[in-house]
C-alpha cells in the first residue's frame, strides 16, 4: 500500500486524448480521493513525431520505466511510417513492451448486457473468457530485426523461448485458478492455441505448455490449432475460460474475440511484467472520428479498471480494488442502460457517457 | 482439350474415403461420361504411415506430380507426429504444395441459401468472396526448417519473396477481374491483408502489392491489418470480394471465413501452380465421426467442381466447365432444400446426400 501511485499518462494520437483525459477523472471519482493517483502526462505518438521528429522522447521513456503504471489512450496515424514501412505511432507500445519486459498481455473478453452481439443467438454472460497473449517474443520479436535482401526477399524470425513460454503459460493457469470457469460448464480450463502441427516453434510452445500444466492438475487443458481456434471463437465462444498463445496469434484472436462482444471499443488490455504495467484499450487511434467527441470510452475505462486491479493486488491496496470494482459496475450498468456512443448504435457523446459513469461511481457504496 | 484426364486420387484418413470415393461418381455423372476422368487411387496419410511406416510413398508422389490433377479427401490423425512434434498426416498436402509449387490456394467463401449463418442478420448471398492464400512461402516455408536450441529456444523463419508475392497478388487481381464484385456494392476489390505496421516482411508484401496493383487500374484496392481483418470478416463480410494474403494468415482467415458460412464442411479449396493442381475440402479428417457415415460431403463436392473448372479453363474444355456448373447448381439446390448431414442440423447420411446430388446432376440440361 502506498501513499500515492505515480502514473505516467500518455494520451497519444487521434481519439487518444478524448478518451484518456476523462478516464483520469473517473478513476479519481471511483477512488473518492484526488491525488492517490498522481497523474503525470507525457508526449508520444505519431503526432508528436510529426511535430518534433521524435515519436517516443527519452523523457517519456524514463517516466514510463519509473512509474508505478502507465496509462495510454491510443496511437498511430496511417502513413506516418519508418523507412522500413512499419508505423511510427506504435513505437510507444512496442518499445515499452520490450524494454519493460511486459510479457503478459491480458485481454478479458466479455459480452455485456445491452450490447448487440454479432453472433446469432448469443446472450450476455455467454461470452466471458480471457485471452492471454505472450507479449515479449514470438513473431513480434522480429520487429526492427527483419531484413530485406536486394529487394527480393524479406525475412522475419519467429523466436519462442522456454523462459518466455513458461512464464506466460503459468500466468494463464493462475488466471484460470482465480476465475469462475467457462460460461458453458463452469469448468476452469486453459486452451493452448498454437500451430504445433506444422511449425517447430509452436510445437515447442505446446511441449512447454504440457510441462507447466503438470503443476496445475485442478485445471482442465486442451489444444486448439490457430485456424480452428478462430472458428471456435465464432461457433462456441462460451466454451472458453482462458486461452494462452504466442504474441502474433494473441494479437489476431484478441481482435476477433473483441468483434464477438461488440467491437474493439469495448475491449480493455493489460500488459504487465514483474514490476511494470501498461494499460490501454485494444483499439487504435481511429483518426476518422478523432475530434468529433464520439469515441467510445468503455475500452479505456475498463483498461483503467485493469490498472487499478493490478496495482491493488501488487500493493495489497484494497482501496484500488474497490475502485476497480466500482468502475466495472458502472460500465456494466451504463451499457445495460444503453448509454452508448454511435459505434454501438447509441446517441451519446464521449463526454455524456463519461458524465454518467462518473455519476454512477460517485453514488456507489 | 484432352481425351482423358489423369487424376491421382488420395482418400487419406478418417472421413477422407467416405467423402472422396462418392465424389468420383458424382463427377462422372456430371460429365455424363465415365472414363473422361481417369481415376487412379494412391495411398498416403497417417493411417498408411501407421501401417507401413511411410506416410507419403514415393509412388504416390510420382503419380501426383504426373497427374493432370490431384483429388484428396482429408488427412491426419492427432498424435501421429514426427519427432519434431509436427503431424505426419499433413505431409501429403504440405510436400505437394512445395514440390509441385502449388503457389495459389484459392478458397471461395459463399453463404448458401438454406445454411444457418452464425452471424446475426446475415443472409444468403451477402457473403461471397475469395480468400487467395499464398501457398508456397511465408511462415510455412519454415516447416521442417525450424530449429530448437538446447531445448531453450525454437526459431522458425518467415520468408517472403518478391517473386512469391508478385504471382499471388497477380492471381488475386485476375480473380477479381473475373468476379461480380463484392456483394455489398458490386465493386471489384482486392484487399491486401498483412501486418505491415509491425513486421518487415509484411511491409514488403504490401509494397509489392502496390506495385502489382498499378497493372490493374480497374480494380479497387485496400489494406487490412490481419487483426482488424478478423473483425471485419465477422462485422462486415459483404464488403469483401477478393482478399490476398501470406500463407499463415491465409490459413487463419480462410478457416474463420468458413465458420461464417456454416463451417469447414462447406468450404472447398483449390491449390494450383503452373501445371499442377490439388483439390481438397478445407476441413480435416474428423476422426471423431469417421466410419459413421455422417461426414458432410459438400466441401469435397465443391472442391471437385473447382478441379473441373481449373482443368476446363486450362485445357479449353467446355465439357468440364459445364460439369462444374452442374455440380455447383446441385450443391446449391441440395442445401437450399435442406439435404444435409447432422453437422448442419440435417438428418441425412453422407450417402443419402450424395445420392440426391447424383440424381440432380443426372437430371440437368
Ligand atoms: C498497436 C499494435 C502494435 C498492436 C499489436 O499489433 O500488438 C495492437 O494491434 C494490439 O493488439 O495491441
Ligand atoms: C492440413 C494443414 C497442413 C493445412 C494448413 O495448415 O495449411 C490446413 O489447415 C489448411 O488450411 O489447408
Amino acid at each position: 500500500m502506498k501513499d500515492r501511485y505515480e502514473i505516467a499518462v500518455v494520451h497519444g494520437d487521434g481519439i487518444g486524448p478524448e478518451i484518456c483525459r476523462p478516464a483520469l477523472g473517473l478513476v479519481d471519482a471511483a477512488l473518492r480521493q484526488d491525488g492517490l493517483m498522481h497523474w503525470s502526462e507525457y508526449p508520444a505518438g505519431a503526432e508528436h513525431f510529426q511535430a518534433t521528429g521524435d515519436g517516443f522522447p527519452e523523457a517519456t521513456r524514463k517516466a514510463c520505466a519509473a512509474a508505478d503504471a502507465i496509462l495510454h489512450g491510443a496511437a498511430g496515424i496511417p502513413g506516418v511510417v519508418h523507412p522500413d514501412g512499419t508505423e511510427v505511432g506504435l513505437d510507444f507500445t512496442l518499445v515499452n513492451r520490450f524494454t519493460l519486459d511486459l510479457y503478459a498481455n491480458i485481454r478479458p473478453i466479455r459480452l455485456y448486457e445491452g450490447v448487440a452481439c454479432p453472433l446469432a443467438g448469443v446472450k450476455a454472460g455467454e461470452i466471458d473468457y480471457i485471452v492471454v497473449r505472450e507479449n515479449s517474443e514470438g513473431l513480434y520479436a522480429a520487429r526492427g530485426a527483419g531484413s530485406l535482401l536486394r529487394g527480393e526477399m524479406a525475412v522475419d524470425p519467429l523466436v519462442q523461448t522456454r523462459k518466455g513460454i513458461e512464464r506466460i503459460v503459468r500466468k494463464a493457469f493462475e488466471l484460470a485458478q482465480q476465475s469462475k470457469g467457462a460460461p458453458s460448464d463452469g469448468v476452469r480450463r486453459v486452451t493452448c492455441c498454437d500451430k504445433a502441427n506444422v511449425l517447430r516453434s509452436y510445437a515447442f510452445f505446446r511441449q512447454v505448455f504440457d510441462e507447466v500444466a503438470l503443476d496445475y492438475p485442478d485445471i482442465e487443458t486442451e489444444y486448439a490449432i490457430i485456424d480452428a481456434m478462430t472458428m471456435h471463437l465464432v461457433l462456441r465462444p462460451s466454451h472458453y475460460n482462458v486461452i494462452v498463445t504466442e504474441n502474433m496469434f494473441g494479437d489476431i484472436i484478441s481482435d476477433l474475440a473483441a468483434a464477438t462482444i461488440g467491437g474493439l471499443g469495448l475491449a480493455p488490455s493489460a500488459e504487465v511484467g514483474v514490476s511494470n504495467g501498461l494499460f490501454q484499450p485494444s483499439h487504435g487511434s481511429a483518426p476518422d472520428i478523432a475530434g468529433k467527441g464520439v469515441a467510445n470510452p468503455y475500452g479505456m475505462v475498463l483498461s483503467a479498471a485493469e490498472m487499478l486491479d493490478w496495482l491493488g493486488h501488487g500493493n495489497g491496496d484494497d482501496r484500488l480494488l474497490a475502485a476497480a470494482g466500482r468502475i466495472r459496475t458502472a460500465a456494466a450498468e451504463g451499457l445495460a442502460e444503453g448509454h452508448m456512443t454511435p459505434d454501438l448504435k447509441g446517441k451519446l457523446s464521449t463526454g455524456e457517457v463519461m458524465d454518467i459513469l462518473v455519476g454512477k461511481v460517485a453514488g456507489m457504496a
